[in-house]
């Protein structure tokens, strides 16, 4: 099967290339709710195994929705492309049953470097986070077709 | 019961309160293996269901383990101390069985804020990634005592 | 002097009590070309004495034309506030007599601290670089007013 | 003339080809004062010209001093290397007289990826800045031999 040449379909068999075996974003119950060439959007519940010792979502939580909606974004494109690293800034507790979205869209790409923001927020519109991440496109590895 | 004036009992207090109710680090299997003033040693291993669609353990869950370690050293004064944020490198992929290691250590306080040093390791010794902690304490609001 | 209530007032005052004294972006011959509430525009052309060992303009120097419209944008407000640090991501290089333009816009302010995202771009309206500033703010120092 | 063998006379003749025209890092006055493979220490000294308007020293130029350093430790392999970004810490202001001393040190190098960590300490020992660098190598072009 040859790539499709168009952006919008070779980014959602980009995702469900990606999404089929990927067990940590299932099972922490997140959607890849909307995906597009440079960016994805994905949704995650709050639940109680979430929490940590303060009660609030423990942030490497926070951390996974917003690097899955990332990763989604920067392999939108149809060729493997991993995190080099993110950074990322807690602005608001998210508690439990919060109903947390992240959006991610694709700010540059410069060689095999990519940059990516990512915002979270909450089903009141707050933001609860800020991620900005660093991709490094693989070489001839592609995600679709053969 | 007043806090205990010795700062390794300290943060053991701290980490016990802390632990009791952190749902998300155990159900993700973390242990605190150690802990101190500025310090703690966190273990995880990598499960089935926390790797990504490209068979690595998803990014996000590699920065729980380092931000659980981050939250327990910044903690373990005895005073309730949030993350800010967190800037994470990723430098080589963990895989389904690693024992992964995050060792926190405390590099500097100022007013409220502290900058913290995380490295995860495997079982081979190799660096997994690195996170730089941001953190924030809070006024008045101690951990342990009452 | 009572501070004004006038929230562009305020930017323009605090502004100029900052520049008066700011030989660093003086010396590097950079212009507050706009300044508002939580908002900074300023531009810096790249001399000679700025070029690297590569023949491009050093990126601590990118970074402080940023850093310096990072600084106007969280002190608009007429409170002290300091950089705690920042993230630079640098996507394109810039060269000799080059014309930057840094443009600094608050992202949100909880407590004392707060998250600004700032873009470089060229006279071309290119990428020149990415910084996400987390600023700390001062407890009760007013930078106008008396 | 081929490349020499031997990696610290690899460093110094990168350094060599590196600060001949590095006219930024000479018109702050900084000094190369070590290099070595995968680390450099560089000296600078807060002058008049680089305060700020709350009279401490330009966050960006304290940056750049620590990029600096980045950037000679980076390409001390003798193979040309950018910064792709970094991160900055500010834990303790610089004044003027201050004499600053920025360390590099390589962490990690994962194909073209590299992870570099600078501290920046005042003439009292105490920290100044931590500056976390990501660097980026670019393919086939050498700074020595020809």
């Amino acid at each position: 099967m040859a790539e499709p040449a168009d952006p919008q379909r070779r980014a959602e068999l980009a995702r469900d290339a990606m999404y089929r075996h990927d067990y940590a974003t299932q099972s922490l119950g997140m959607v890849i709710a909307d995906i597009g060439p440079g960016r994805s959007t994905v949704t995650m519940t709050v639940r109680r195994d979430m929490l940590n010792g303060f009660g609030m979502c423990h942030g490497g939580l926070v951390t996974s929705l917003a690097d899955t909606a990332f990763a989604f974004a920067c392999n939108s494109h149809g060729e493997m492309t991993v995190a080099a690293g993110f950074d990322a800034e807690f602005v608001k507790a998210a508690k439990l049953g919060d109903r947390l979205t992240a959006e991610a869209l694709e700010r540059s790409q410069a060689g095999r470097l990519g940059v990516y923001d990512v915002t979270v927020r909450n089903q009141d519109g707050e933001t609860v986070a800020y991620l900005r991440g660093r991709s490094y496109r693989m070489r001839g590895k592609s995600l679709i077709g053969d």
